[in-house]
C-alpha cells in the first residue's frame, strides 16, 4: 500500500515541514526549556509576529494561545459575555458554541436554518451583545458570506462579533477588521499536530470584560483575560502551555510567509473549483451546498448515491484519506479536506478518482 | 560548550527516548489521524492502561487528560466544590490553586504556614467540602507527609482529599487509595513536552459531581465531568485534544513500566540522598526544607550564601541548567530537579561541581 496521505477535515495531513521542524525542536531543547525563560519569551513573541504578519492582524489586535478552539469558545462566553450571547446556526459546530453558552447559563438565542442553508434574516436581538457568526462550518461545509458580516457589522456597531476562523485561515483570506474576536486550532489548515488554539481579540473586547468584572461574574481563572494579557504582555503564558505547538506554529507561518498567503488562497479556490467540478459531474455525487458562494473552499462536502463506503474505499486503496460525514451524516456524506498542505496534484489525482468512479 | 542537560524543575530534560518516539510518531501518522477514529481509540486505550499500570491506579478510578494541572485546578473547582474548599498552603503552588478557588467565587479557607514550614494543626472547617494537600511543593521543595494524609483521610472520611501530584508521580510511590483525585502534568517526571494534564478521579468525585449539577451551578462545558466521561467511556475525548501528547505519555510508560516504577522510586531517593548531602557539606548552600522527613525527593531547593548566580554559571558552564528559586526565592534559591530522566551519573557530577565549589 502507499503510504497515506489524509484530507480528513482536521486533525489532517501535517504540514509537509513539520516533520523536519520537529528535528530542530529536539536540537535546540524546545521541549526542555522552561516557559519563564528568555528562549521561551522569543519563542511566543516570534510565533506572534509571523501569525500577525501572515493573518495580516491589525494593530491593537492580541493574540493568545489556547488549548483548542473549543476552549476558546468556554473563555469567550466568560470573558466577554454578560448576559446574553447570539448564534448562526446552521451546522454542528455553531450549534456546540450555543451549548456551551447554555451550560454557562446565558441567555443564548440563536438564528436556525437547515443544515448548510444559508441565512434569509440577519436580524440580531437587541440584548445580544456578542454575535457568534462561522466563517467556515466544518461539518457540513458552508462558507458564512463576507457581504453578510459586513452588514451585521453596519447594523450592529454596538455588539461584538466573534468568528469561528476553524478550518478556514489562512486558506481563506478575510479582513479582521470587521470583527473583534476570532480563533482557530492549529490541526486543520496548519497542518499541525492538534493541542493549541489561537485566540485574536480587539481593545474593545478587553472594554467589555472589564464591564463583566464589574458585573461580578466569574471569568476563569489561569486563562482569564487579564492574565492572559498580563503574562502575553511579556511573552508568557499563565499556565507552562504547549511550547512545542507555539514553536511549530511559528515555523510553520514562516514557511507559509515564504510562499506567501495571496498564492495558498490562489491555491486553495483553484483546488476547491476542481474537486466541486469533479463531484458535479459525476451524478453518483452532489455538492451537499447548493449556493456555490456559500461553498467551503476548504471542506469540501458531497452527498454519495448509496452510502459513502465504496469511495472511501477507493480513495483509500490509492492512499487518500477522506473524510466520512459528521453526525448524522456519518455514511451518506464524504468530506474532503482542502488544506494548504494538500498539493494541487493530489488534488487532481483525487478529481480523476472521483470523475471515473 | 557541552550539550546542555536541563535540571531545571519544569519543563526538563525530556525523557530519553522522546526523541524516538517523535520519529515513530511521524512514521505511524499520529499527527495526522482524527480523534475520532479507531486509532485514537487504540492510542487513548493503551495510555490510560500504561498509566494504570505506572502509577498503581484502583480500579474504579477514572482517568482523563487535560492541558495543563492549571486545567485540573479550575476543573476540580468548577465540577467538585458548592461552596467550600480548604487548602494547606507552605508555598505557592499550593497558594495558587486556593486562588482558583476565590477566582470562582467559592468559600476557600486555608491553613497557611509560612514556606516550607511544616502543618502543625491538620484541623479542617467543617464546611468544606474537598481539602487541597501538594504532596510536592515545587516551589520551595517541600514534600507533604504521608502519614498526614492517612491522617486526614482518618479524620474526614466524608470530604473529599485533592491531591496535587505534580513534580512527584511516578519517581515517589503513592497509595492513591488515600485520596478521592489526583493530577499532574507531564512535563515535570514524565520529562515530556508540555501541554498536557492528566486528572485521576475515584467515584466519590461523580457521586459529588451530580450533586454540584442538581445545586445548579455551572460546571463547565467540554471538560464538565460529565462529558469527559461519556467521551471518555468510548476512548474519546470531548475536543480534539493534543493527540501527541496522549500518544507520547503512553510510549513513556511503557519505558518507565519496563525500568519499573520501584526501581524508579528508588534511584530518586539515591540521587536526592547525595544531592541534600552535597550541600550540607559545603557551607556556601544549605537545604531550605530543615526537616529530612518533608524534603522533597524531586526537586532540591537550596539557599546560597551571596545568591545563586556563581553556582548556576559554574553548572551551566559544564552544560548542567538548574532551577532558578521561584518567585521572590528567584536569585536566593537554586532548585535542582531529580526526575527520572537525570541519571545517577549525572548527578554524582553535579554533587562533585558542588562539593568543589
Amino acid at each position: 500500500m502507499n503510504h497515506k496521505i489524509y484530507f480528513t477535515p482536521g486533525p489532517s495531513q501535517i504540514y509537509y515541514t513539520v516533520p523536519d521542524h520537529l528535528k530542530n525542536a529536539v536540537k535546540e531543547d524546545v521541549m526542555c526549556i522552561s516557559h519563564r525563560s528568555a528562549a521561551f519569551q522569543k519563542i511566543f513573541e516570534s510565533t506572534r509576529a509571523s501569525l500577525k504578519a501572515l493573518l495580516n492582524i491589525p494593530d491593537g489586535y492580541e493574540i493568545y494561545f489556547t488549548s483548542s478552539a473549543n476552549e476558546v469558545w468556554e473563555r469567550i462566553i466568560q470573558n466577554l459575555v454578560i448576559e446574553s450571547s447570539h448564534h448562526f446556526i446552521n451546522g454542528s459546530f455553531a450549534k456546540k458554541f450555543h451549548q456551551f453558552a447554555e451550560s454557562y447559563q446565558k441567555d443564548a438565542t440563536t438564528t436556525k436554518v437547515a443544515d448548510g442553508a444559508d441565512y434569509e434574516s440577519l436580524e440580531v436581538p437587541d440584548k445580544a451583545e456578542l454575535i457568534s457568526v462561522t466563517l467556515n462550518e466544518t461539518s457540513i461545509g458552508f462558507g458564512f458570506d463576507v457581504e453578510k458580516i459586513k452588514k451585521l457589522r453596519e447594523t450592529y456597531p454596538e455588539k461584538l462579533i466573534a468568528l469561528d476562523a476553524v478550518s478556514a485561515f489562512p486558506a481563506v483570506g478575510f479582513d479582521l477588521n470587521l470583527v473583534d474576536t476570532a480563533y482557530f486550532s492549529v490541526q486543520k489548515c496548519f497542518g499541525l499536530p492538534a493541542g493549541l488554539g489561537v485566540w485574536i481579540l480587539n481593545q474593545r473586547c478587553f472594554e467589555k470584560y472589564e464591564k463583566v468584572k464589574e458585573a461580578g461574574l466569574v471569568t476563569g481563572s489561569y486563562h482569564d483575560l487579564s492574565d492572559l494579557k498580563a503574562n502575553g504582555d511579556k511573552n508568557q503564558t499563565p499556565e507552562t502551555p504547549n511550547i512545542l505547538g507555539i514553536y511549530l506554529l511559528g515555523k510553520v507561518c514562516d514557511d507559509m510567509l515564504f510562499r506567501t498567503p495571496k498564492m495558498i488562497q490562489n491555491d486553495t479556490i483553484y483546488k476547491a473549483t476542481i474537486l466541486y467540478q469533479a463531484l458535479e459531474q459525476n451524478a453518483k455525487f452532489k455538492p451537499y451546498i447548493d449556493s456555490k458562494t456559500t461553498r467551503s473552499k476548504t471542506v469540501i462536502v458531497a452527498e454519495c448515491e448509496g452510502g459513502n463506503a465504496a469511495i472511501l474505499k477507493v480513495l483509500a486503496d490509492k492512499g487518500f484519506i477522506i473524510g466520512k460525514g459528521y453526525g448524522s451524516y456519518k455514511d451518506s456524506h464524504i468530506r474532503i479536506a482542502n488544506f494548504p498542505v494538500h498539493s494541487k496534484e493530489q488534488v487532481e489525482m483525487i478529481c480523476d478518482i472521483i470523475a471515473s468512479f
